[in-house]
């Protein structure tokens, strides 16, 4: 890959590089939220853009509080949009630089959902992951349910709880049965964990009875976001049987801001590991359709530092985006512009992979300790729950930015 | 409660008496879809109204395609506005009368889904049901899990694929696992199932972290509608272990038209069954919030008279809308206007009354027969699905019209 460089100042390690540039939804000085691309430490406004005849869409695309409708313009504009701006920021007697108010510094900003989420899917798409979870609560022997390797397991979430980055989640109160209780109890979740996740946007919708294949797919993904899927193990427990997760997920899920395209990540993917059995042809995928994104999730404890509990990454998923989407589509379900499905927890092999409390400290076996000395089965008041993402090759630096957020008591 | 009559013709039988008038969204002649309300055999066009001042709302209101926007403006305002109308129907001089063009034909007219659905969420909330379930999956000496009568169990389903009574629905593909085979196919389901339900719409939002108390969820459910939550019971099979029913289900599920308001049903409340256990306070409810109102379905097989298949009723749900949405939102998860949330299969205790056939077959070893000779364990190709639901007390009726959907075979 050529190696390209901008007039606008990019930090060395900034994950906004001029490789990057995703989209999100910004606001500041109570100004109304519109969108914008970042680069570096600042945000470039797209509708002064648009008004500045520097981009082929009409700017109204851009003062909507949310990028659906212009995701929904398809890969043709939008990507044309990114790469137009790609060449503004190389051009040094580019038209842009005569723009200083279409700048405005990230810190100044306040960001918001990127998209109006129609539905919600999460799957399940780590083997050691679901190898984890199926040893703490059913058979060691026989961790992992039959089904898992013929298909990706996947759930429908609440779209409605899905927060943006930085916005606080409050701990959840619920039904719990204790440990050799015989009723439950109505009291706060005391195993809140994170899950650290990847969420893809979809970026084109299909009709009821369409199906999307995995040759198809990738038209059909608009970019990346990070995701964390905050969980209430022991309202989890109580109310899961039958019917699966419920409470004990739709408390809040938070999301990253930026969305990452996809053609900005083409340059990470890598080959996925080897499926054995071999799955239904519908399955079947041709490529590498894996990306190597590192990953970290770092426990802030208030008025301490931060400590990385987990360093995991992308690559390991079982299952590709692509299967997800032919999966999830294979009986008729249509999908949406601004449907999130996300990867469910991220975990790799070794123990300092794992992506959630649960997995760490083995389901509130061990402890996990904080760099005041303090330590963690599971999330306390206070703690913030900090998610990051990057890719990275030779001194190309592709990243997500955070997902943040900061567990306050229950009310 | 006083009868009243109105100036426009009303069958006696008809669902939409002058007690119900339900709200829907309609077009006809290809126009725009907008707000009507159902009376006897015809549609009163809202906007027309508004625009002849008969209505304190503003026409654009009316004029959308889906009726969030008014549902929002809150029961103050809606309730009002039914009221205005049942006035005008009362009234032998009313100025309604020199509007022709406020009519329209139900025969002439194309119905819409009522509502723009934010998330979905499905209940499992009669015994009968989640009992016939457990015997026949499970234990039958202990068919319900032990959270069942501690807690409405619910799940997120798929919003996308709810369509309106009326639109045909597919037979989905999906993965199989034959009964003794050790691999799963890729198949047409071959136990298509139908699900006797009532979903009510949520009338007014709340924010993250607010709770809904039984005492103020009535404010919060606008009205009702037959649902049928299509099942292939096969694929869930296979699927469902252990995040729940995903591709088994959000093929499709069909809704009825027209929303009937918690007014309307108000006068057919009947006290709910005893809850034993006790529940734990934020689900104790005081009243009677079970509804009286009579269901069935019928299967109509190609060119073949409709046979009805089950006579159940709604006043049989263990669990309340109070106590769904009470327990909904305990956890802090918000909901939106416009929102569904559907009781789950609506079984009786005796075989007559069982919601799926699932149930009536149970589980496919008894035939159900039809009306020309043939029989059903399952729901066939060109079948016709058709459910009814009616609320009745001397000479006042108030109905659901019907939710029907033609089964048409996979692609």
């Amino acid at each position: 890959m050529k190696l390209l460089s901008t007039w606008v100042e990019v930090p060395n390690d900034s994950d906004f590089s001029i490789y990057n540039l995703p989209f999100g939804i910004f606001s500041e000085d109570g100004n109304q939220p519109r969108a914008g691309i970042a680069i570096g430490l600042q945000i470039i406004d797209l509708a002064v853009l648009a008004e500045a005849d520097l981009l082929e869409v009409d700017k109204h695309y851009f003062l909507k509080p949310f990028l659906n409708d212009f995701i929904g313009l398809g890969k043709g504009i939008t990507s044309k949009v990114r790469l137009d701006i790609q060449q503004l920021l190389l051009n040094e007697n580019s038209r842009l630089k005569d723009l200083p108010e279409a700048f405005v510094y990230q810190k100044d900003a306040t960001m918001h959902l990127p998209v109006k989420i129609g539905d919600y899917t999460d799957f399940y798409s780590s083997l050691e992951h679901a190898t984890n979870v199926g040893k703490m609560f059913r058979d060691p022997e026989n961790a992992l349910l039959p089904n898992w390797k013929h298909l990706p397991v996947g759930y429908h979430g609440r779209a409605s709880s899905i927060v943006v980055s930085g916005t606080p989640v409050h701990r959840p109160m619920g039904q719990i049965l204790p440990k050799g209780a015989e009723e439950p109890f109505f009291q706060a979740s005391g195993r809140l964990d994170f899950e650290l996740e990847i969420g893809f946007i979809v970026g084109k919708s299909t009709k009821l009875g369409e199906r999307i294949t995995t040759k198809n797919a990738a038209d059909h993904i608009f970019g990346m976001v990070l995701f964390n899927d905050w969980s209430a193990r022991d309202i989890q427990k109580w109310e899961y049987v039958p019917l699966g997760p419920f409470l004990g997920k739709s408390f809040a899920s938070s999301m990253s801001p930026w969305i990452v395209t996809m053609e900005a990540l083409e340059p990470f993917k890598v080959p996925g590991p080897e499926q054995d059995p071999e799955v239904l042809p519908y399955l079947a995928y041709e490529g590498n359709h894996n990306y190597d994104i590192q990953l970290e999730v770092g426990i802030q404890p208030k008025n301490a530092a931060e400590k990385v509990v987990s360093i995991s990454n992308f690559k390991y998923m079982y299952w590709n985006m692509l299967q997800q989407l032919a999966h999830h589509t294979v009986n008729g379900c249509n999908v949406n512009v601004g449907d999130v499905m996300a990867s469910g927890t991220i975990s790799g092999k070794d123990e300092s992979s794992y992506g959630s409390m649960l997995e760490l400290s083995w389901g509130g076996k061990k402890s996990v300790q904080m760099g005041d000395g303090s330590e963690r089965r599971f999330i306390e008041d206070h703690d913030t729950v900090i998610m990051r993402g990057h890719a990275e090759k030779g001194r190309i630096r592709v990243g997500f930015g955070e997902v943040r957020g900061t567990l306050l008591p229950s009310t």
